[in-house]
C-alpha cells in the first residue's frame, strides 16, 4: 500500500456519504487516522460499533484540530452552522471540502467563514443509494462514478491534485466546473428525476379511485421504479430544494411544458408525435451504458429467479 | 412432471412477452406442443434458431388450426387485424388469450369475432423488461408477479381455472378483474410511469443548456432510472396511449396538479410541506417489498463492485 495521502482525515457527519468515505478510506489506506464527529449520540454509538474510525465526538471543533483533510458530510442546509462551530479550530494548510449536492448555496454559507490559511474546494460525489445513516454505507459506493470539485481561481493548484488524489483512491474520476454550472447540471441530471419521483408517488398514494394494495401489487408495470428515489432522506431533499430554487424551477418548467405537448398528442391521438418521442430516448440509456454509468442487464439486473425476488 | 395442462400452444407474436412464454412453458412442461407465428420472416428465423418452438409459420391461421391454447403476444394495436385473420381457423372448445397493457380497447377489438365455441379470456401479465423482441425473453419473467384476467360475467369457469393453471404454472400469481377497472389501475401503476420516463428523458435531451455530454456522465445521481422505461419499445406505448386515451389522461392530470403544488412549495420555500411530501412517500417502496414486488437490495442491487459497473 502506498503512503497515506493525508494524516488525519476528520468526517463531520457520518452517514451514507461520511460511512461509505470511512471504509474506503479505511481499506485504500488513503489516510492514516480518521476522526469521526456527528450530532447525535446515537449515530456516534453506532458509527463506533461499525469501527468506522479511530476517534469519535460530538463537538466537530474537536475533530477538525489536527485534521488535514476535513469532508463535511451533512445536509446542505446545515453547513454555516457547523462551519461557525468550527473555523476557529481548522489546522492550517488544511484542506477543507464538503459532499453536498447543491454548491452555490454551499459556498455563500461557508467560504465567509474560512481561515486565510485554509484551503476549501467544495465536492460533491455523483454516487449515492436512498438509505442513509452509518450503516448505509459500503466501501465502493464511489467506485467508477464522477466526483465534481468547483474550487474557484484563487484554489492553490497543490491542494486541488491532493484531493483529486483522495478522490480517485475512492474509485472515483474526477472533474472541476464552475458551482453555477454544477447547480444547473444536478438539476437536470438528479433534482428533477428526484422531485418527478416523490411527485409520482405522491400522486399514487392520493388516489381515491386506484387503492393502495392495488399500487402495491401492480407496480412491477413501472411504478416501483420510482419509488427507490422516493425513499430517500426528505431533509436532504428538502435542502436541497430550498437552495438550488432557480435551477429547480428552470427544470420543472421546461419538464411541465413537454408534459403538456404529450398529453395533447394523447388528446388528439397523434401516433406519429408520440412514436417519435418514444423512439429518440432510447439512445440516450445506450450512451449511459457505454459511458459505464448504468448496468448493461436488463431490468437493473433486479433478481427474476425462481423465490428470489 | 405433471401431466401437459394443454396440447398444442400457438403464441401470435415472438417477442419479449412471446419468447419468455415459450420457453417456461417448455421447461415447466405445460404444453405438448408450441406453434408459433410473427409477421416477419426475421424475427420467425430468429425464433426457430432460438429453438423456442415446435412448428414455425408466418400464417397465424396456420399456427391456431389446431391449438387448444392461444396467446396473442403482440402490441395492442394489432389485435383487430390479427383476430380478422384467425378467427375462422381457431378449434372449438379452444382458450383464445392475449397479453396487451391494456384490456378495454383489446376486448372491443376481439369479441366481435370470436365464435361461439371459443372461450376469450383477456389478459395482462404486469411483468416486463425495457428490452423487447425473441432474444429478449427468459423463463423466469413472469415469476412471482401478478397477471390479471380480465373475463366476462358469460366466460366459463372450467375456461378460466384452466387459463390461472396455466399462469400459476409460468411462476405468477393471478388475479381477476373487470377490464375498466384494470385499465384505471395500470395506468397508475403502469402507464404514467412509462410517460413521464419518457418525457423527462426528452426534456433533458432537449436542453441547450446543458450538454448530453453532461447529463450522460453525471446520470447517477438520478436521472439514469428514467432511462430504463424510456428505452422501451416505442411501438408498443404508442399503442398503449392511444387505446388507454382516458385513464391515462386522467392520471397525467393528477400529476400535473400535484407538481404544480410541488413547484408552488419550492418558489416559495415552504420547508414544511416538501419535508411533509418527502416523507410520506417512502412507506409504499416498503410495502411493495414486503408483497415480493421489489427486491430490498439498496439501488436495486445495481452492481457497484470495482471494475464491474
Ligand atoms: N444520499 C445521497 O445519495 C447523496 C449523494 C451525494 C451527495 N449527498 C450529500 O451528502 C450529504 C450527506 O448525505 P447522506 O446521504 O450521507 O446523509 P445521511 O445518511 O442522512 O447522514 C447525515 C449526517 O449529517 C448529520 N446531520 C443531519 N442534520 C444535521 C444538522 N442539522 N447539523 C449537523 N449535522 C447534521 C447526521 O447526524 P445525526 O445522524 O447524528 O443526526 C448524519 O451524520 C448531503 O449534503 C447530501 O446532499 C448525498
Ligand atoms: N414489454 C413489456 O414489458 C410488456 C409487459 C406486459 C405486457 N406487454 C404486452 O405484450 C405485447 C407484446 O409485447 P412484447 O414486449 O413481447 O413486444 P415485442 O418484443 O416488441 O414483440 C412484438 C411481437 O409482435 C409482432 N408484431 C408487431 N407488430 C405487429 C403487427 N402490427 N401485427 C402483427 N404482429 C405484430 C412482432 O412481430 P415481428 O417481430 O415479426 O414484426 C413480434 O412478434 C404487447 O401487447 C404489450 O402491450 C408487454
Amino acid at each position: 500500500m502506498a503512503e497515506p495521502l493525508f494524516d488525519r482525515l476528520a468526517l463531520i457527519g457520518i452517514g451514507l456519504i461520511g460511512s461509505s468515505l470511512a471504509q474506503v478510506a479505511r481499506r485504500e489506506g488513503l489516510v492514516r487516522e480518521i476522526a469521526i464527529s456527528t450530532r447525535s449520540e446515537k449515530t456516534l454509538e453506532r458509527a463506533r460499533e461499525l469501527g468506522l474510525g479511530d476517534v469519535y465526538t460530538l463537538d466537530p471543533a474537536e475533530a477538525v484540530a489536527d485534521a488535514d483533510l476535513v469532508v463535511l458530510c451533512i445536509p446542505v442546509g446545515a453547513c454555516e452552522a457547523t462551519m461557525q462551530t468550527i473555523a476557529d479550530s481548522l489546522k492550517p494548510g488544511a484542506i477543507l471540502t464538503d459532499v453536498g449536492s447543491v454548491k452555490m448555496s454551499v459556498i455563500d454559507q461557508i467560504a465567509p467563514h474560512v481561515p486565510d490559511t485554509v484551503h476549501f474546494i467544495p465536492g460533491h460525489p455523483i454516487a449515492g443509494t436512498e438509505h442513509s445513516g452509518p450503516d448505509a454505507g459500503f466501501p465502493d459506493l464511489f467506485q467508477n462514478r464522477w466526483c465534481i470539485l468547483t474550487p474557484d481561481k484563487s484554489t492553490s493548484r497543490d491542494a486541488i491534485d491532493r484531493l483529486t488524489a483522495f478522490w480517485r483512491g475512492c474509485g472515483s474520476d474526477v472533474d472541476t466546473m464552475e458551482p453555477g454550472r454544477h447547480d444547473l447540471v444536478l438539476a437536470i441530471t438528479s433534482h428533477l428525476p428526484q422531485l418527478i419521483s416523490y411527485n409520482i408517488v405522491g400522486t399514487a398514494d392520493d388516489l381515491e379511485t386506484v387503492t393502495k394494495s392495488e399500487v402495491i401489487k401492480y407496480s412491477a408495470g413501472g411504478f416501483r421504479d420510482f419509488t427507490r428515489l422516493a425513499a430517500s432522506d426528505p431533509t436532504m431533499w428538502r435542502d436541497v430544494c430550498l437552495h438550488n430554487k432557480d435551477a429547480i424551477l428552470e427544470m420543472l418548467a421546461r419538464f411541465s411544458e413537454d408534459l403538456s405537448a404529450m398529453q395533447r398528442a394523447i388528446r388528439w391521438g397523434d401516433a406519429g408525435a408520440l412514436f417519435d418521442l418514444f423512439s429518440r430516448t432510447r439512445s440516450i440509456r445506450k450512451s449511459i451504458i457505454e459511458a459505464g454509468q448504468e448496468t448493461p442487464a436488463p431490468d437493473f439486473g433486479r433478481p427474476h429467479k425462481k423465490g428470489r425476488d
